[in-house]
C-alpha cells in the first residue's frame, strides 16, 4: 500500500529512535532504518540527508519560530522579555512534540558526534536570534549577550522539563527567566 | 643542537599557526608544522595527539585556574560575582597569550570543524564552573545557569578584546558583566 511522504517520514523518524535506544546510534545503519519503517532506503534518503539529521529535523521550525517572534514581540519589551516572549511561543513547537524530544535527548546525550551537533546548532541558532534582536535595533553588544543569556535560561528550562514533566516547558520557561533576574540583582532566587 | 621540550614545544606551536594561517587549517599537514618547527614529526606527536590539538593546549591550565578560583573566591560573593572573580582571575592567562590568542580566533572561525571543538570546548569548562559553584552549595539548578550566563558575558568579553585591544580583557570582562545585569534588570546598558 503506498504511504504518503508524511507519513513515510514520521515512521522513519520512529524507526530511527527505536533503534537508536535499543542498539546505540553508531550501531544503528540507514538500512536498518528504513526495513523497520517498512520503506526501502531510498526513501530514506529522500526524506534525510543521513542518519544523523533525523534528529535535528525541528531546527529549521524552531529557528523560524524564534526569529519570527523576536520580530513579532510587542514594541515595548526589552531584550531579555523580548527573549522570554520568543521562547514561550517556540516552545510549543517542543510541548507538541515531547514523546519526541524526551528520547532524543537521551540519545544525544549518550553519544559525543550529536552532542557536538546539537551544539553547533544551539550555537547557530542563538546567532540568528542576536541578528533578530539587532533588527529590532538592539545595540549591537547588548544584542549577542542578551541571545547568549536567554538561551543559557532556555536550555536550563528546557533540561528541568525532561527531567520533570509535572511542570509544563513554559512554566520552566518562566522559572528560568526569573532565576536569571535573581542572579543578575545578586539575590539568590527563591526555590520553588 | 638540542632544544629542550618546552622549547619544541613553543616552535611547533608558533610553525602550527604560521602555516594554518597561510594555507588554511585542512590544507597544513603535522609532517610540515615539524618541518617549520625544525624538529621531526616524532617529536611533534610527542608534544601533542593531533594537528587540532595544537590550538587547544591552554585548556586544561583554563579549567584549573577558572575552578581554583571559583573555589577560593570569597564567601560573601553572589553566584556572577564569583563568577566575574573566576573569569577576571583566569582572564590573566589569555591575556599573557594575547600574540597566540588573536590569529588563534581567527583559524577557528574560519574551520567548522575547530569551531565544533571550541564549543565542546566551552561546554566542558562551563560544566567544570558549574559544579565548582555546586561544591559552594550554590543550589544545582542555579549553578548550571550562572555558569552558563557567566560564561555568555566571557564570551562577548574575550571576543570584544580580540576586536577592540585597546581596552584590557579585564575592562572587558567588567564591561560585559555589567551589560548582563543591566540586561537582566530590564534596562539597556549605557553603551561606552
Amino acid at each position: 500500500m503506498p504511504r504518503s511522504g508524511a507519513e513515510a517520514r514520521r515512521r522513519l523518524q520512529q524507526a530511527a529512535m527505536e533503534l537508536y535506544r535499543e542498539r546505540g546510534f553508531d550501531q544503528t545503519t540507514t538500512a536498518e532504518i528504513a526495513a523497520r519503517a517498512g520503506v526501502n532506503e531510498r526513501t530514506f534518503f529522500r526524506h534525510f540527508p543521513d542518519k544523523r539529521e533525523v534528529l535535528f529535523d525541528g531546527e529549521a521550525a524552531l529557528r523560524t519560530a524564534l526569529t519570527q517572534a523576536v520580530a513579532e514581540a510587542p514594541d515595548d519589551l526589552q531584550p531579555l522579555d523580548i527573549l522570554l516572549h520568543a521562547f514561550r511561543k517556540a516552545g510549543r513547537i517542543l510541548e507538541d512534540n515531547r514523546p519526541f524530544s524526551e528520547p532524543r535527548q537521551a540519545v544525544i546525550a549518550a553519544t559525543p558526534a550529536l552532542r557536538e551537533r546539537e551544539l553547533a546548532k544551539a550555537a547557530s541558532l542563538t546567532d540568528a536570534v542576536a541578528e533578530a534582536l539587532r533588527q529590532r535595533d538592539v545595540a549591537d553588544r547588548l544584542a549577542g549577550l542578551a541571545a547568549r543569556t536567554g538561551w543559557a535560561a532556555f536550555h536550563q528550562a528546557a533540561q528541568a522539563w525532561i527531567d520533570d514533566p509535572a511542570q509544563s516547558l513554559d512554566d520552566h520557561l518562566r522559572q528560568a527567566f526569573d532565576d536569571l533576574r535573581a542572579l543578575s540583582a545578586g539575590k539568590e532566587a527563591a526555590s520553588s
